[in-house]
């Protein structure tokens, strides 16, 4: 098999590429930026952007199947910079694809294209795009998984998976942040709902992809269809951060800030956006207590079913990988 | 006077075009996106990307003075993608202008090239840069800036102007978020600490730079040289933030957060940056609560001597034409 990676630069892209390899497969990389990791693990990097339809048709000649899994992600910037990036994107990948005569194409869809404000707790796939979406990121991902389905065809198997949080060793920015944050001070959890959350491992993320592009061709269960994948084991949401935390060697969070104080300091702090500079900033940390207090778990039994997809570790037993990393200093 | 202007599709780059116009001048805009509403200002629209560097040159050609206003804001993104755009992005409308034959070029700059972390307090351009930058917007600004200086010679006069918090009607979204921050609820101020801030009505920035395009030319005092730019006028942060809620019809803020609560809540919400789906944030509530501790104004003696600026009006006077604007529904 010879696979087009998007996004390979990324947390879940990278993972992709290595389990790709490590299944014998050969790895064609397609970014703007440049990683000599991947070189060096013997991956052919193309540079470019999607935003370029011949440097997209280009970079699918030659391979057998496209792991979509590059996206402008973040709550930050313009409504017509995240549709150039995931919508256009995609819409040049899947013609680009089409026309050098692939016949698999498997997106990297996300569950936050159904969430409407209400608790999402054991929904599965019969969950309609919601009437308006809670970001940019999220109405783009929704109108490019939109595409990918519609390109599937006789000749032409797509599919979409909507991973929930990944997280796991070499997840840089946003593991060190909450470490930091547990030395940074005293880190309290905000409110006492603990809502459950699904979140999955990053290997099983990878491997969920893998499943999908074993799985899929023309007229297959899957050809068409959109799937969520996790661990299949919701948890509590400070209590994913209490492990995160442990996992960095620090103490976890027990005291508690009120919901009223959280929200008051929430709204001040964006009313000082315009002072620190900013001129252009979402209610970022408003939508952050939203999601705080909305469960957000799903029925992945479709995954089970068509993909074969079933979890290899328990959120325990990642953790236990994560702490090894970070005891190897993040390496 | 034909002149180019990037970034006109934003808040200065359009005020800067509407002066242009008002004084007779033919203006070309170079930018990304499309913006009907400077068409139908008489404005020649050149669509491109500041990376191409044959599009920035042939924007160049005709035109007497470049005013590059454009750039790559906010904390949310790569060091590479703000070194592409704000580095990158210069570099070639500099070369681009100077093989034009153009004489002048006016950029855009950032006070914040200068912030340390010490209290800004008067502070002229003899300023340095500091060891390190708080942001990669600063940092990346202060390459730019240096290679707008470095440009400076007998047949390209080049100035950097850095103008401080820019406000005043058509900001529309930063203004928009304290306006409704003072709606959704009962807005407090965080800490005890009024911190002296300087603020630029935008009538003024764009005024200044028309001051430095009108003095600019090779050999004049200000080629090669920065210039702060600002009302002239501090005043402590919370007193501008209250006067903007008083221009939008909102209550003033009288209530305050302990800067220690508030400090708390910055780190739990930044712990849940992951919880919501963010993969990369920046410390981005401790940066705004390290602003609001801090004062930042400048010694503008120097634009007022080399450019003839001088600021048109108080800044109550501007509060006075944001409170129209808002009154007529922000048009």
């Amino acid at each position: 098999m010879k696979a087009l990676v998007t996004g390979g630069g990324g947390f879940l892209g990278g993972a992709i590429i290595r389990l790709l390899l490590a299944k014998g497969a050969s790895v064609r990389s397609f970014s703007r930026g440049s990683y000599p990791e991947l070189e060096r693990q013997g991956v052919e990097c193309l540079r470019g952007s999607l935003a370029d339809k011949e440097a997209a048709a280009a970079a699918c000649r030659g391979c057998d199947i496209v792991f979509h899994a590059a996206a402008k992600v973040g709550m930050w910037g313009r409504y017509e910079d995240f549709y150039r990036a995931n919508v256009e994107g995609t819409a040049n990948l899947l013609a680009g694809a089409a026309a050098a005569g692939l016949n698999r194409f498997v997106f990297t869809g996300s569950p936050s294209v159904v969430f409407n404000g209400a608790e999402v707790e054991g929904w599965n796939e019969s969950a309609p795009y919601p009437a308006s979406f809670d970001s940019h990121y999220s109405a783009t991902k929704a109108l490019a998984e939109q595409l990918v389905l519609k390109a599937n065809a006789p000749g032409f198997a797509t599919v979409s998976l909507r991973p929930h949080l990944i997280w796991g060793p070499g997840q840089n920015h946003i593991v060190s942040t909450i470490a930091e944050t547990g030395k940074a001070g005293t880190l309290r959890r905000i409110g006492r709902a603990n809502k459950l959350i699904d979140s999955t491992y990053i290997d099983d993320a990878a491997a969920a992809h893998w499943c999908a592009a074993e799985r899929l061709a023309p007229g297959a269960p899957c050809a068409g269809k959109v799937y969520f994948i996790s661990q299949g084991d919701p948890r509590p949401n400070w209590d994913i951060i209490n492990m995160i935390l442990a996992a960095s060697g620090s103490e976890p969070v027990t005291k508690t800030l009120s919901y009223p104080t959280a929200y008051a300091v929430a709204l001040a702090l964006e009313a000082s956006w315009f002072l620190a500079g900013f001129t252009d900033v979402p209610p970022l940390n408003r939508f952050v207590l939203k999601q705080l207090t909305t469960a957000h778990w799903f029925d992945i039994s479709a995954a089970r079913r068509d993909l074969g997809y079933a979890p290899s570790v328990t959120i325990e037993q990642g953790m236990e990988k994560l702490k090894d990393w970070f005891r190897s200093g993040g390496k």
